[in-house]
């Protein structure tokens, strides 16, 4: 059997995921060219601080060790054209991207108000010839049609199974296991730190306390507002829209309510009345085109939501044909987002030299 | 554009979810001409009663009106001889066949002792050049390896994602969506006519009163032993296992325990534990193979499982590399049944031409 030639992967952003995803592919190696004929090789990555350039390749130890030895602090404008520049660059420069067999990984940081400046990374790497795979959200959730196009000019694949559930497959569910379909709605619980402050405070804990032992184990984030304030969900809930139901929606569109100090009252008034305080996030086509919402919701308690404990996610399809499915993720973690990530690079592997699929009208995944 | 051939589709056994097929088929004919590019064509159908042959297709009318006319009664030895004569004949005439355009759609009565004489036709079918997808789990549950390998010999696909949940993806999750992860094992709910029972039993009906609501409204069989002694749910434990965690089971090889009228004072131990009863089927790799059972389980208020109500159904994967997955079915019937066979027919043409992935031990889907 010969080698078959390797996908490179270049990353952009290089934090705990993508360090992660590193590993996971390192450690996966032998299972992925046994089971998917596939190699990968590490060819560059780029933070604002940190560039590694190596086109035939270093091992995942020393693309990590390169990657984290001493950090400047440049300015972040200059930084960001600089990050641009490298992109374009390496993709241009490389005879892989040439032959559809360069993957950048996209993973900086969410901004839910923009996507900036990860869509302005991922475009530059469509557009000069790469496949781009993704754990952010801002992208798909604020400019998943300028990008979708993008690469179907190109002839490449921009994938982000990561970007709402940790790799739990919903996306590629859809993709792959559900033609014909039409998803006409959603219901879900896809924020994790909401969640779980929600459980604490069904158990009396007021939110400052619950939020701060959240803070505490790492799982909130020192400014909480993107999970508290509903920013999180409400960009899965733009995400999914855009992808699933053909949707041209942003963040800021998305009807949404938070969670706070004063929800323990919601809280106590669903639990007399048999229900629990959930913050769901939902979307439906409506006369006028996609309505999306995110609102803490009172749930009754024979509803799948209602059983979701701690940091447990859910999103709930409502199809034309099939009625209701609901996927589940009962674990979570930094493996299953970099999981994610090695889901959709193998995707791309595996659909090589098939010819893609018709249009398929809000569906260009 | 030019008109691409169509796919032939030939049905073996034609009850309610092979017409409800014909029907959706033909429903859907212009999404799927549009969306994935495919035209179906009804060439053939089967049963002990009746045959039809039409190499260059039917209408969906004429196929039902022609196969439901008058019904005779022939001996059942004699017949099964017939039925796999006409498929080993009409698939071996067929032009279709020999391009890889011929599907047979299996549909014959389960059987869970030997899962015949769907295996036979199944196998004739292949070997004759044919694909097959079914809805019957009789043959994954009792002969999935042998036939794996006799389509395998013949270049053609075997699938049955009907014949678990009715056609929501769990097979095809597996196959499409969840590259390089090993299943280690599962549990769920995978048998609504006892799911229903269980749950009116919760309210104090007796089991007889609730068996016999069932039958009245056309959900149990006439024979309900096949529900409540935990065979259907141990027949799908088997074709779960031996599909997705290459165990080489029978439904007589499963530990099966079924629910009865004496269910009732364990359901309401169960309550006073805070538990809910559910009749549990699940896999897991042991030592010495995949241990599976199915049997009346305890489950506490916190488990996915505790909050299926009536007829919904779930499972939940356990993976190496996500930890827990579950797929959930909220909506039951003969359309999602229906779906399951559609759903392979459009994995059948969509992967046409696509050189087939390098074998994969025990995932030979």
């Amino acid at each position: 059997m010969t080698t078959p030639a390797p996908y490179d992967l270049c990353f952009v952003g290089f934090g705990h995921v993508a360090q992660r995803f590193v590993a996971l592919v390192d450690e996966q190696r032998r299972r992925l060219a046994r089971e998917h004929g596939v190699r990968f090789r590490f060819v560059g990555a780029v933070t604002r601080h940190r560039q590694v350039e190596e086109p035939r390749g270093v091992s995942a130890r020393e693309l990590v060790r390169r990657m984290a030895s001493q950090r400047g602090e440049p300015s972040t404008a200059a930084t960001t054209r600089a990050v641009v520049d490298f992109v374009r660059r390496t993709v241009r420069a490389s005879a892989s991207a040439r032959a559809g067999r360069l993957i950048v990984v996209e993973t900086t940081t969410l901004d839910v108000t923009a996507g900036e400046p990860a869509t302005t990374y991922i475009l530059a790497a469509l557009r000069g010839g790469a496949h781009v795979v993704t754990a952010n959200k801002g992208p798909v959730a604020c400019a998943y049609a300028r990008i979708a196009r993008a690469a179907r000019t190109a002839g490449r694949r921009f994938l982000f199974e990561a970007a709402v559930m940790d790799g739990i497959p919903v996306f590629n569910l859809v993709r792959s296991s559900l033609p014909a379909v039409r998803i006409i709605g959603f219901r879900g619980v896809v924020n994790s730190t909401t969640n779980f402050i929600l459980t604490a405070m069904e158990r009396g804990e007021p939110f400052d306390a619950a939020l701060r032992a959240m803070q505490r184990d790492g799982i909130a984030e020192a400014d909480p507002s993107l999970d508290v304030d509903g920013w999180d969900a409400a960009a899965k809930t733009a995400a999914l829209a855009n992808v699933l139901m053909g949707a041209t929606l942003t963040p800021a569109r998305v009807d949404r309510r938070g969670i706070g100090p004063s929800t323990a009252a919601e809280i106590e008034a669903a639990r007399k009345a048999g229900r629990r305080m959930k913050l769901v996030a939902s979307a439906r086509v409506g006369p006028g085109g996609v309505d999306a919402r995110v609102a803490p919701t009172a749930v009754v308690s024979s509803d799948l939501l209602a059983s979701l404990q701690g940091q447990q996610n859910a999103v709930i399809l409502d199809t034309d044909l099939l009625g209701e499915i609901a996927v589940v993720q009962l674990g979570a973690g930094l493996t299953q987002t970099a999981y994610g990530l090695l889901s959709d690079s193998l995707t791309i592997s595996r659909d090589a030299g098939r010819s893609p699929r018709s249009g398929r009208p809000g569906r260009s995944l």
